[in-house]
């Protein structure tokens, strides 16, 4: 909070820095960013969606991430529940706690490629607020959407012999943060793209055909023991059916297990029963979105990770947690 | 983000974590936190209104101010939002950005704040987020509303004539962060409570009554300056109207230029025609909410505040900055 200098125009520094980087992606509802609020009616006969999620400094992006790409990976993150629930996106709020060392350059750019992703998603920024933080940069979005009455997907409603599909392919997000650590070669920047630019599979029409959805953020194998859990169902995969991208095929076999546990992968998890897969395919192949059945849900619980001869994987994690274990 | 540890149940920390402290705040529509996103139904026949705040450890908060009170104040700084829009308060998102410093038993306190204001207002926790971080703790709020289509209050409906009022006391925040950093006395914590709880003026009925308003979250003669360039008119406040507390008066006359200008009130600055001046005092009285009439708008621009001999007051400064005026 710094106390008001009054510039030449007799505002704080902060109407300019809002004028300058978050008014021109305001649309229809934001008032401009002039009021205490945006206000936009509700599209008729649908239910309203709404998620959100915050995004700090040197957790979920690299402080040295390009700033256009900083912006969209939390607008992704967010899209991405959107496309979880089977729902259409609406326009999006946005909180920024900035560091001193962030300048306006850096804004620009990242504003920039909120602007371009609007475009892409057909959505407007409808409000927010900045703050300054002693801290790393700190974002919070909340996105909204709708969806026919009664039918978001949630992830409880998987049955037994549900086949287990996913979009796109899995791990890119987790070896791009290595990538990025200069950990694994990645000469053409595709898996540091894959980090820093997830996406989100709207569109896909799930209702009636998926019996559970969820996006995978936080690993494969644990987002799928939360969709089993939540459903009463266990799961089984098969390590060989997980779909990766070429360049990780490329860096061998040992980086399967990294896959299968990793983070941001932001691709969706669905249960669809048998008789429903030529329409997901179906529809899959109208939004170019490449699905794959990895398994399928049966009695009992948990989850396991069959190798390819039949035998269970021992994996020594899962997934990620958001939070120190200590908590 | 700590790898997972996987704790005796098979889940991360976080989920713990969630399901402790935030849980027992979700309501409908919130699918108990464990989908991706909430789904709600808007009411028929009413528009949206939605608006975003952050708060950050020793920006808007001081690190010793009582867990309980840390949650609520940013939730009442979201909901004098709506209030200033006129608008009626559905549910709320929340996202955490913990320092490792904060542990359960704070958190505890911080949700059962949260869960006696929900009592209060009559919303639910909808959805949110958890993360870590190695700054200072941040918060990020995203408050949903709904008002008659039409009917949300904008800043820019004040008219020439129209009076200037204002809810409740101005200046106690301001005099409540001194008190809380020892600056001025406040033997029976008043002041101090006014900082860490502002209360949100909902329910005030304003359709139909004022032509603009906001809340006034930064200083009131910024936020009148505000109001009045964004209605293209100028305004005139006697700095011997504006309401001030028993407790500010007996600190002395010396304050009063810092009450003018001090952040943190969260009461409402209204416009209202001389006409519905009297259903304005009704509406009020109904609430049990105080009104006060400081001035009115004028033709031409800018903010004017004059001393009880009618001399223009020359203020050293007229609000705050949530950004460093470098920016």
């Amino acid at each position: 909070m710094g106390q008001d200098s009054l510039p030449d125009n007799g505002l704080p520094a902060e109407f300019g820095f809002i004028a300058r980087n978050f008014r021109p992606l305001a649309g229809d509802g934001a008032l401009d960013l002039r009021d205490d609020a945006a206000v936009f009616t509700p599209p008729a006969g649908r239910q309203i969606v709404v998620a959100a999620d915050a995004m700090v400094e040197g957790v979920h992006f690299l402080p040295d991430d390009p700033p256009d790409t900083v912006g969209r990976k939390l607008l992704r993150c967010n899209l991405s529940d959107l496309a979880a629930m089977d729902a259409v996106p609406l326009g999006y709020l946005l909180t920024v706690s900035m560091p001193p060392a962030r300048d306006d350059v850096w804004f620009a750019a990242f504003a920039a490629g909120l602007a371009q992703d609007q475009k892409q998603f057909g959505i407007t920024l409808l409000g927010g607020d900045t703050t300054s933080t002693s801290g790393p940069l700190v974002l919070s979005l909340t996105v909204l959407g709708h969806v026919a009455p009664g039918m978001a997907l949630r992830r409880c409603g998987a049955r037994v012999g549900d086949g287990i599909w996913v979009t796109g392919t899995i791990g890119d997000g987790a070896m791009g943060l290595l990538a990025r650590q200069g950990r694994v070669a990645d000469p053409d920047g595709f898996l540091a793209s894959r980090y820093q630019l997830p996406r989100p599979r709207l569109g896909l029409e799930l209702a009636g055909v998926a019996t559970a959805g969820m996006d995978i953020s936080d690993g494969l194998v644990q987002d799928l023991g939360h969709m089993a859990r939540e459903s009463g169902v266990g799961a089984e995969i098969g390590s060989a059916l997980v779909p990766l991208s070429p360049t990780v095929r490329a860096l061998g076999p040992q980086w399967l297990e990294h896959c299968l546990a990793g983070g941001d992968d932001y691709e969706l998890l669905l249960a669809v029963p048998p008789e429903h897969e030529a329409q997901l395919l179906h529809h899959a192949a109208r939004r170019d979105v490449p699905v794959t059945r990895i398994g399928q849900f049966v009695a009992g619980r948990g989850v396991r990770v069959l190798n390819e001869s039949g035998a269970e994987m021992v994996l020594a994690r899962r997934g990620w947690s958001h939070l120190p274990s200590a908590v």
